[in-house]
């Protein structure tokens, strides 16, 4: 399985043995009422990654995007996952890594945990499998820290997952897949800059029982219309009296983009991560393409630039090519 | 439908076809994680009503217990809820109740909830069954607030649906049915009173939000494990960080109860309602009834009066007999 080093230039050509090049998804964590808990994976974007053995100690990181990202290892989220995955393999001393990267940093759709995920999937893979998804969120965690200074692990689950994730516990670490019935899913990412740090920050450390109780209503039924399939419960349930109302101010347009695009048929949707992205989820792709009409239509009027994504929930996480 | 005036003093002779007698069944709510959300009905014990229609206005109670409770509806929790439904009524004159309870008032397990849904689904029954179960939910809900105060719908939502269930939201009231695998439970009821405005009173009501978050982390695992059917993602849990440590002060041998009951087998549990009694889940007889016995060590241990009650989760909530 160990193969020669590979030269650090060019990314290898396709289909070349010594390497394997994954699709690492998109995802939308912090949904609405399951706020540092509930996540799901997105068709798209994705980022791309390639990654050989190599027999230089250490990671080598070679970017193929314009993001500019650091490349020595331990700055990087990528090389910080792999280096906690060599932790745990002293047979082996090394990997280079291509990294080409199509997920925004900072539009809130988990794009670090993109670069730390993918990454360790294509190692285990290389690797023979010899790890648990459950050890590659662990060793992804290391990458988050990096990004964000937390080791959290509500986009990294459903990344490595796919699908609808709930993080029950984040010590002793608890990832639990929930089935869910098909989901289209439109994004708008505002292009303007909030820190995941100024995002905690602002949040209040206590909270009103009253609000608490509402909230874990409304995710013990989230977690319920999605299991059994229960449109109107999902839409029902995405409702976040406690995070939202605070966060929301750091997003121009926010109010008018959900209320619009509910008038427009979605089941509702809100924050992505810690924003700036807003998502909506909706039953079938018409649904889908109207909502992001609408969000569109927000953002001309404001003034201001912004991507748009309409895609499925995905059911498989990062995916090997 | 419509019957002549029931004569009150004796209770009417089984099978006569004027009335009809329910069975309606002690019921556990703030089920740990899920405090004001989520509650289940039980096997045992139940209380037993027979109710006719009358010819005389509004409701006459006629108590065949040793319970010595209010028999003037507006005081009784049964009168204040049949009154409720008599105010949707106006072909109806009123309801004789002759009331035969089991279910201790103040044990925790739905004393007062049982009391108000049995007979309005007694009435339902009379009535051709004109309401569905949330209108009948409505109804008891006036019926608790004469108990406690507050119109709460956790025990009373289990003990119409049956089996588990969710208050999403009450205002509006959205009860949702979580299936779940077979259980056994165990009850203890230490012979202390806590009143349910003294629990209440003990509650702060700010929390932390990381607290908040282990908690709603937790009621989402709680409801995939139930509808999953996965005991072991029950049983972790089953964990309250908030309302628990402040509540179980109030009940003597709480914390060892619990230590032993989990040692023996059981998922988990915690405190039924406000208390005093305490409930724990076991995937089979022999461990429920294992658990009883350590229930009960530690009450002659203490040597405090107790009442235990091994059971299993009633399906069908309130039944015609």
């Amino acid at each position: 399985m160990i193969n020669k080093h590979q030269p650090a230039s060019n990314p290898p050509p396709a289909g070349d043995v010594r390497g394997v090049t994954v699709s690492s998804p998109a995802t939308v964590a912090n949904v609405v009422c399951g706020f540092d808990i509930l996540g799901f994976a997105l068709n798209s974007p994705c980022d791309e990654f390639t990654l050989a053995l190599s027999d230089e100690p250490g990671v080598q990181i070679i970017n193929l995007d314009d993001f500019n990202l650091p490349t020595l290892a331990e700055k990087n989220v990528s090389g910080a996952s792999l280096l906690a995955l060599l932790d745990e393999t002293p047979d082996v001393k090394g990997f280079t890594l291509y990294s080409k990267k199509q997920i925004k940093p900072g539009s809130g759709i988990g794009s670090s945990a993109a670069s730390a995920a993918g990454p360790v999937v294509a190692a285990n893979h290389l690797l023979g499998h010899r790890f648990s998804k459950q050890d590659l969120v662990r060793f992804a965690m290391f990458g988050e820290k990096v990004a964000s200074g937390v080791k959290h692990a509500d986009n990294i689950a459903p990344c490595i997952y796919g699908g609808v994730t709930l993080i029950r516990s984040i010590h002793p670490l608890d990832i639990i897949s929930i089935e869910a019935p098909p989901l289209h899913v439109t994004v708008v990412h505002p292009q303007i800059e909030v820190r995941t740090s100024d995002a905690r920050q602002i949040l209040k450390q206590q909270v009103l029982l009253k609000d608490a109780i509402k909230q874990w209503g409304n995710i013990a039924g989230l977690v319920a219309g999605f299991i059994k399939g229960d449109y109107d419960l999902i839409g029902r349930s995405l409702e976040d009296f406690i995070i939202e109302p605070v966060r929301s101010i750091l997003i121009p347009g926010f109010d008018e983009v959900k209320k619009n695009c509910k008038s427009a048929g979605a089941l509702g949707g809100g924050i992505s991560g810690s924003g700036p992205s807003i998502f909506m989820l909706s039953r079938d792709a018409d649904t889908a393409k109207a909502v992001e009409v609408e969000m569109i239509a927000v953002y001309e009027k404001i003034g201001l630039a912004y991507q748009t994504h309409v895609t499925t929930i995905n059911m498989e996480g990062v995916k090997i090519s």
